[in-house]
């Protein structure tokens, strides 16, 4: 057992989140291709794929670069890149051995693709306002870019405004309705889309009709954001931070687990910094790099000092990033240790 | 070059901030003890001394076997650490080679400390209402620890309620009030406070009477919040993100710069998710894992697709935390690439 604080995946857990997901895709007939940014790790996708994932999706040429070496040749690089030369280079090198896809909103990206063996697909806005052109443009930039010399294969979004109490079915129906407008304008324009790929984890269960494909990255591991959210329970959360009572000060508990292993993500809808899995009442009030100040309900007694308590991180996939690796265990034994390989992959 | 996104520091500045703030210490009387947190590098620690820093603090144990393995031989652990046996047998062995303090709150822990060779500082609350005892309380603590066999040398505190617009001058005088309280309550325990220290970034200037001891982390880089808060200007940061233009969705500026190399901090009192240093007006609204979207006042030019900014994180901390090495710089010129080899040490 390392010290604390340290990461800690419940196999079991993450295993029945892997299986479910899996046989909901099925069901949906969508193709699955979950995004490998929250767990950084082969090992792990491995299982997925063993579940039925097709391929896996990444956000940065690092991260496809490393799980390429792992010997996955179905990737998707579900971001808008700009292709310099030397990240044309490495997508060259990436397309020697695997079928690799990558995201575009613009013309200029998708003129700096050509030639790289990549396929495209065109990225729009459903409602999360972050990249993307708007659905009924789709159409005229995808044709400009096959014009160019791209091959373009379909449209994807992310709904991301799904994180947010109440926001998940309006925001499944926005991706729905994103998606259907995209293809419709891109029929129009003469461009088949072939793989119609959405999905976040809030959204999942609600997904519409027209999609081809879906994304999610989360479920493999849940947070306490999917557990405020209601998109999970806490029996569905497969990666805490194992955290040493260090103070009782002013009568709260101070874990050793601060925003420099939990990550410092806090949306103004979540209760806290994140939950402790034990004591589902405790709230998260304060976050400093290496202190967790939790707040217990008056009268509930706190963990003694010295003690382990297990904390639930709000964003699984930023509090991943912030470790070489993390134990495995299977109820209370420890299985293995899994690096984290694309960690800090940015690039 | 490497890909973006990275970090990088433009040593002119940071050795500017370093010699600024040895000349305040001087002046001022006080000893400098940075925390080297902020850095997490020998590299820079090194400068820090050379201007004339009489030892270095850290957060944790592994920080410090960092920096003693790099020959610092005068480290305060500046947290109540719980000395469990792993912990007290790693102090055992940096005491060894280095002159270690570390900090406590309770007595339990302090029996703890008992044996390991460490010297001992009673943390006290000055009002950021993180861990320590009450003021009036250090005394009696102080006299039972030195009853169960602690080498009890002083008190600390760290004014961490500093960070707020407008706050800096009085937390710097609710931290001068409180060492004070604390030093005659230990001093009629029978227990003379020889060190009494304090510090943090924004308060520095503000720093009352009866310290012996500065402890800043931040000066060293600056950030958007001390940007913000006035205690730094623009010119004064040394620590970027160079960060891509990916995508001018919506008319907005959208960054390869996420919260995996920003950092997620975000204080309510901040005006965004960081800042553009060569932007001043523009305000990153909205950080994802690999996206970091801003926006600019209305009819300002964006920066073109594919050009690089440069962007300043909320955080300087947590960010350097992310990554592998920085790059350096004098000007434009490259002059090294420095390892982060803290990185991650929580432990």
């Amino acid at each position: 057992m390392p010290a604390t604080p340290h990461l800690v995946i419940d196999l079991t857990i993450a295993q029945a989140n892997i299986d479910r997901t899996a046989a909901w895709a099925k069901k949906a007939k969508l193709t699955l291709r979950p995004h490998v940014k929250t767990h950084k790790s082969p090992e792990i996708a491995r299982l997925q794929r063993r579940a039925g994932a097709v391929g896996i999706t990444v956000a940065t040429i690092g991260e496809a670069e490393v799980f390429a070496e792992a010997r996955f040749d179905d990737l998707f690089i579900a971001y808008p890149l700009w292709p310099d030369n030397p990240r044309r280079a490495r997508l060259i090198n990436l397309t020697s051995g695997a079928d690799v896809r990558v995201g575009f909103d613009s013309l200029e990206s998708a003129t700096r693709l050509v030639g790289t063996g990549v396929r495209a697909l065109v990225e729009v806005d459903s409602g999360h306002h972050r990249t993307g052109v708007l659905p009924a443009e789709a159409g005229a930039l995808a044709a400009a870019a096959m014009e160019a010399g791209l091959d373009v294969i379909g449209v994807f979004t992310f709904p991301g405004h799904s994180y947010g109490p109440g926001r998940l079915k309006a925001a499944a129906v926005d991706e729905a309705k994103a998606l259907r407008v995209a293809v419709d304008s891109m029929a129009a324009a003469g461009v088949p889309a072939r793989v119609v790929s959405g999905g976040s984890t809030p959204s999942l269960t609600a997904t519409g009709k027209g999609l081809t494909e879906s994304r999610p990255g989360v479920y493999v591991f849940n947070d306490a954001q999917q557990w405020e959210l209601g998109s999970c329970g806490p029996e569905d959360i497969a990666l805490t931070c194992y955290a040493t009572v260090v103070s009782h000060a002013g009568g709260r508990l101070v874990l050793d687990s601060g925003s420099k292993i939990l990550g410092a993500d806090r949306p103004t809808w979540t209760s806290g910094f994140g939950r402790l899995l034990d004591h589902p009442e405790a709230r998260l009030v304060l976050l400093s790099e290496h202190h967790g100040v939790a707040e217990f309900p008056s009268g509930e007694k706190l963990p003694a000092l010295g003690s382990i308590v297990r904390v639930v991180p709000n964003h699984a996939c930023t509090a991943v990033n912030l470790v070489g690796s993390y134990v495995v265990k299977e109820g209370d034994r420890t299985v293995a240790t899994w690096a984290v390989e694309a960690r800090g992959r940015n690039d």
